[in-house]
């Protein structure tokens, strides 16, 4: 089609999957006509309902068309994204499902049985309308009659059979993927070009031209005020009551909306956990229950960015494992999601491991351009939430922890924070060591100094906040360690395979300095916070005996007076 | 109702959180009853379709039950399960829906409109029954009726009120994991007690006590013979025809299923592609279809292991990235699942970047107690997929390659592979370094040695094959680098974050060996496998150039006579 209409030329259809061409195996945005980046299966339907919620809000007229098919939704993503478009009753949502009944290796599930799907999909809420994928006016007529005021999204079966009109491939197994050569293809194209012929009419004013919606138009970061004014914080900082990071990422949240119409914020029935709900109560239009269903959530997030907002995402940090290839689709397709994962770590406590956000670093870290930044109190909350909303390259992933901070504030209000940076939070002469903390860790990290100096004067340690885990501050890592006996501890609430440990030994690879770490060494359980930092040898005296060690090992000659 | 079968004390229940206690947040193994590890919503009735498949696979009488709320059935996977059980006509399935219309921060998607739920279950296949689900009577009365052999998998909708009975709190949002203390506790407590009396008469007949599976007991491993008889590999090594380790994968798959009738297999419609058919078409009873639906086959796996067979769960390795949470579930549950990631990497070439492994290795390693395993070959594939036959500790992981091996076969049949080894496939003296290799990388780490053997005589490196990638081989590789210049190469077709390269490194941390890497920079695209392994700067030329900088770094004279 996009042939047809002069966007591609003939020679371009033969470079298909070759590596200089903008057509690859499956849609991305090399080609600059594409919608969204799929491939792995199921997302688009969530897109869509993005798309078609954004235009909701945006009061634009624009109806969403996905084409799905029927091996695909065997995808539990795609009954998320059916279940909440029929709660939302979003009748400008038409989905498409190409019913040939044959998977890539075999029968889809409920092989050709047409009627079975329509009595589904009616009975979740949709419109649905049975037609002949093979009858080009009776197609036609059903999309003309999808725009219709009935409040229901729409669904339209399309009965087809795969490889129709070739007699020799129509209706069977084994041809998924396959490239037709020689006497086949020509016999295939030639099948083709008669059922369908050349004589399609079609104009530049039929390629669609997305606009942005007027809420990004107006609201863009050009207009971006502060969202930290002073008052605010230094009542925080007067109340003497410290709140946890997802508290404060709540207060950051909503003043964000204040400043900023564009942002929009996606939740799994967990906002009175992730403090969403401030938000929702301040901008309610602009606040969106996805409820027990993480994966739509992301990539109706998509479909937001992809209109022009900017879609704040939250959950527990452990559930954002169950969207992981959501997320990874939508860093391919460069969204820039901004995702907030609560209840990081063995912090959390009482709720045990399942609850536990333990692997959420080594899923962010390794997606293509993604920002991970981990904030340990309400200043440096406020400052990331900001950074966020201004990052547009990409994923940008906020990991907040669920109780409150046991020092409280630790950073004034006028401390500035950045993607890339870290913050130096105790540095003195002759350290012997640097601690490379972040989150909940700092204060740890600040107690085990206090340990360490009452020990003895020549057990000093710098502290880095390591706010920004990727991209990583290793020019100021290496400058701090290099003062600091070339020994660098790190420690986090997470486990060591692809955490801050590793972000830190990949960036000071080519150095001389050493690197010891703390993690997460096993399966947690339930327990007091305290308890369970203690047993996975995290928390100020664990860190103070690692240091103690290192000094063994530099100098046996200080130890031996302990 | 533990408490009263007399296997959990009064105090314990208080305990209840606490670390030293066995009841945790949520359900694990600590707590000896417990059947499934949950916590992430909506895994339990995939769990059951596994345990369910089980019991038809060894011809047992038992029924699965399983409760869920109708909160939790937002999510996807929980429909995934549904239209297996449906496929499969799961008679001995039965399903509980805990209807109380409320969420952890709102109402449910439908309300309580569970006549809704009703039609919708029907339409998938189900036999579907309304109850009253505080009416005791009517409750046991419909569970009895479940044990009809009628073809339909079963649910129960039960109507309910959440906080039934207490007047303070029933039908009302806020209570959600709130803790009553003091009166409030007395009064909610007297209130159970008397709406549900005291009298309960259970015996310890009542404790169901699963028994292992006849496969099992037959085929365990203690029966196990080798699956590479030493005819089969030299019949293969005389093909002369390179295959794939995908290829290779099916084989041994086939082979073992022949020693072992406990082995089962699952597939996401790719058995063509992963080559699981090749069991398939030997085993076709042990075999199991399940779709394009991958949450649900990982947790129909925890389903068949908990059931007492060894499941293997195939898919590409990029859409496991869709179960990682069920993964995360299945490894905090000891689940020992066998899942084998085909299409790793850029290498698979032109199906472009949705369709390629890069963050697999992240996320396997990830997961306590993981083991993660990528052969180069056919011999190794065979030795290595016996070994996750025989892992039974938790989740292994094999990862394999689409395109055959340029080299073919590398490896003698008598060659040795084990969990937490690697080869040592080039050995030289006075090597400037070692290269570290997994999979693809070996062959591009042979022709580098040669490129930089053709250039001086002082370019001469080791080669290592790290087939086990976690645990790792730490005494090995420190051992062939200390004789190596100290200098270690990583090669990986995979991320940088969390992949092999970082493997190494969190190894070797505590030595002076100089660790430089390679592995893929950014998002990939469409193309051939050789233009993207040197778009990727992971293939021969890529290393060869990195070992002569090395050089460079180590000696300049060395370098100034090119």
């Amino acid at each position: 089609v996009w042939s047809v209409l002069g966007k591609i030329s003939e020679q371009e259809l033969h470079n298909y999957r070759k590596f200089s061409s903008v057509l690859e195996g499956h849609p991305t945005f090399r080609f600059a006509y594409t919608e969204a980046a799929t491939g792995a299966l199921g997302v688009g339907l969530s897109i869509g309902v993005g798309e078609a919620l954004a235009a909701r809000l945006g009061k634009r007229s624009y109806y969403t068309y996905v084409l799905l098919g029927d091996g695909e939704i065997a995808e539990g993503c795609v009954w998320e994204a059916i279940q909440i478009a029929a709660h939302y009753q979003l009748h400008n949502l038409v989905a498409i499902v190409d019913c040939n009944g044959l998977g890539q290796s075999d029968e889809v599930l409920f092989d050709h049985d047409i009627t079975r799907y329509k009595k589904i999909f009616e009975s979740f809420g949709w419109h649905a309308v049975i037609v002949d994928g093979h009858n080009i006016e009776e197609l036609l007529h059903t999309f003309d009659s999808m725009h219709t005021s009935i409040e229901q999204p729409k669904i339209i079966l399309a009965k087809t059979v795969k490889g129709y009109g070739l007699d020799f491939a129509q209706g069977k197994l084994g041809f998924h993927g396959k490239v037709f050569q020689g006497e086949i293809y020509k016999k295939a194209i030639d099948a083709l070009r008669n059922r369908c012929g050349n004589d399609a009419q079609y104009t530049e004013n039929d390629v669609w031209k997305p606009k942005l919606p007027k809420a990004a138009e107006q609201y863009g970061t050009q207009n971006r005020k502060n969202i930290l004014p002073s008052k605010e914080i230094i009542t925080l900082l007067c109340e003497q009551k410290p709140i946890s990071t997802r508290q404060a990422f709540g207060q950051a949240l909503a003043a964000l909306g204040k400043v900023n119409n564009a942002v929009v914020v996606l939740d799994a029935d967990v906002k009175n956990s992730t403090y969403t709900e401030m938000f929702e109560q301040q901008f309610p239009d602009r606040f969106f229950q996805c409820f027990i269903a993480e994966q739509n959530m992301v990539s109706m997030g998509v479909g937001f960015h992809r209109r022009g907002y900017i879609p704040f995402i939250a959950t527990f940090a452990a559930f954002f494992s169950r969207a992981h290839d959501q997320i990874r689709m939508a860093a391919l397709g460069q969204s820039a999601l901004r995702l907030v994962g609560s209840h990081a770590g063995v912090a959390i406590g009482e709720d045990g491991p399942s609850q536990m956000g333990l692997e959420d670093i080594a899923l962010m870290r390794c997606l293509p351009k993604s920002v991970l930044l981990y904030p340990c109190d309400v200043v440096s909350t406020y400052k990331l939430v900001e950074a966020m909303a201004n990052y547009h390259e990409g994923i940008s992933y906020l990991r907040t922890t669920r109780l409150p901070m046991e020092s409280g504030v630790l950073y004034a209000e006028n401390e500035q924070f950045h993607i890339g940076g870290c913050k130096v939070v105790y540095q003195t002469e002759n350290a012997m060591a640097v601690i490379i903390a972040a989150g909940i860790t700092v204060f740890e990290a600040l107690k085990a100094k206090d340990i360490l100096q009452q020990q003895s004067p020549l057990l000093s340690v710098a502290i880095i906040d390591c706010y920004s885990i990727k991209p990583i501050d290793t020019a100021t890592i290496v400058a701090v360690a290099q003062k600091s006996g070339s020994n660098i501890v790190t420690v986090e609430d997470h486990y060591a395979e692809g955490g801050l440990g590793e972000a830190v030994r990949s960036a000071l690879a080519h150095t001389n300095i050493k690197i010891f770490s703390l993690a997460v060494p096993d399966l947690p359980r339930s327990g007091e916070k305290s308890e369970l930092l203690a047993w996975a040898g995290i928390d100020a005296d664990a860190i103070a005996n690692l240091v103690k060690k290192i000094a063994d090992l530099n100098n046996r000659k200080i130890i031996r007076g302990w």
